[in-house]
């Protein structure tokens, strides 16, 4: 894995797409909401990729958050207990959601930086289903959506970047503000509102409108390079004058890690984050074979809650947790 | 070991003794000194202890330190550049310092709860010397001593005490005031003043005239049995009502201790000292074979420098403290 996929965990693209004749879901009746599931259902079902369909009124709170945590689906989405859906490919690395804020949203998922990958992806599921579907679509305007910033091309494409040396140079609050001078949003992956988790950001373009797919592509992927290089040179300088430090602040996480019973999300999010930094610098050989984002995201709240067999108070989790990071960093 | 003596880390008498005819060691003279040296020397030499002699002229700084950190010397007698000496027995547990304070003092130590065992010994030793010695001694008084509040008996029992739970649940302040109401000091073992590291206090008593010495040393085990019976309790109650965060204490502390690239002497005393407890209340039997007591001793700062071969700056020593815990944790 080179550097640059190690600073960037994964990439999304999302296209926002209506169907014409049908209200926006925010004012549709349940009838029709089921006449559009059944319609990108059926547009979909006979391609290779395998998709299952889900809905909503179908999952338990925790179910759906489990969802939300692996990036499958909004929170908005499951907002919509009644009529809203989703299909997920057999490799989880696309979704299509039915009756968010848009009639259907189509979300393609790569590790690493890859983009362009994700957007021919989405492409390709995009003309899958145009073969069957009627999109409400202005010659002027592009793709009409719900919501105004969503108009245009529809498309959002958005990176998670792991940056713990910017994090713990206290250097982020500069480069976000200067980020979003240019129009691109970021935010803490996990936690509430800008609040970073183990020092995962999510940057993805704002707007939608008056720009080519490709170029609005182009954009993000030279802002995220931009970011990733800063990130790698005060990792150098990490190794050139703090050495000492970080590599005891490193193996003190992992002693954590591997030792705790009990462990609440935030912590163990960042000490992973140390973690994986420590891996990528070379300085913790022994979780070479370790997928820690992975780890990040199954020490989430509600994956936790969702393979319990029973109720778990706040205590209760933080000691499973504590018992799934043991045994997968030690196992 | 039993739980007293989980406690009850050490014992030690020391007798306070000066010769007839010849000045207080502040105020004589080189050759007396010398004179006194070899008197003692003399005096013990052919027993079966094995004595060494070890003159202060002689020690490095770091030298001395490392004897006051094992508790054969005291810091007056390290004071005393130029006449001071002691004898060490091979097995360690008696040391005869001349030219302290006094011309003589007597120290005998054993490990858990052995004060009488310590008197038996430091009394035979006193016998020994007395054969060919001549003790200044007055038959109102008692034993001569240089300062006032060793004149009578001229004995200190001490004892060390390693009480993590009391001081855990903040305890000891009071403990301590209720303690000195009695006649009897506390000082926290490693660090300035009262000021304890790794949980370890020493209590001992502060007059020595006015009672036998088995009246002295009955007193001070009473004392001593009520704390560790303290330390005991409050044991239980954490095994009851706060079973989980010990836990979990106590194998994060040993999961840095077991990490750590870099630690001060603050931090590894205070984190043995969990794991101390953890053995003890049967939370980590990892350590089961552990001399940790020993371990506390070995990582202080003059005893890492003593070991090494060049100058270390601080730097340097928190990273082979951290070394030696590591082998010998994990060795």
């Amino acid at each position: 894995m080179d550097k640059e996929h190690e600073i960037v965990v994964t990439s999304r693209i999302r296209l926002a797409r209506n169907l014409k004749n049908y209200k926006f879901p925010v004012k549709m009746t349940g009838e029709e909401s089921n006449e559009i599931i059944d319609a990108v259902n059926n547009a979909i079902k006979d391609k290779d990729l395998n998709f299952k369909l889900t809905y909503m009124r179908d999952l338990t709170d925790v179910e759906k958050f489990v969802f939300i945590e692996k990036h499958f689906i909004s929170p908005a989405l499951s907002e919509n207990k009644n009529n809203g859906a989703f299909l997920l490919s057999a490799d989880d690395k696309i979704s299509i959601m039915i009756n968010e804020e848009d009639h259907i949203r189509i979300q393609t998922l790569g590790y690493g930086m890859c983009l362009n990958e994700c957007w021919e992806q989405a492409t390709k599921v995009d003309d899958m289903l145009e073969e069957h579907l009627d999109y409400a679509f202005d010659k002027e305007l592009g793709y009409i959506a719900s919501c105004p910033t969503n108009i245009g091309t529809g498309m959002r494409a958005s990176v998670m970047l792991h940056l713990p040396a910017l994090s713990m140079t206290n250097q982020m609050d500069r480069i976000l503000f200067g980020i979003s001078q240019l129009g691109i949003a970021v935010r803490g992956v996990y936690g509430e509102g800008t609040k970073s988790m183990g020092h995962l950001f999510q940057i993805s373009n704002q707007g939608t409108l008056g720009a080519t797919e490709e170029t609005l592509i182009e954009k993000i992927s030279q802002i995220v390079m931009q970011i990733v290089q800063k990130e790698q040179i005060t990792r150098e300088q990490f190794r050139k004058n703090n050495f000492d430090d970080i590599e005891d602040q490193i193996h003190r996480a992992y002693g954590i890690l591997t030792n705790a019973r009990s462990i609440c999300s935030d912590e163990a999010m960042k000490l992973l984050s140390y973690v994986k930094l420590g891996k990528e610098m070379g300085i913790m050989s022994k979780v070479d074979n370790k997928n820690l984002y992975g780890l990040m995201v199954e020490v989430q709240p509600n994956n936790i809650l969702s393979n319990a067999n029973e109720q778990l108070n706040l205590k209760e989790r933080d000691k499973i947790r504590a018992e799934i990071i043991r045994n997968k960093l030690l196992g």
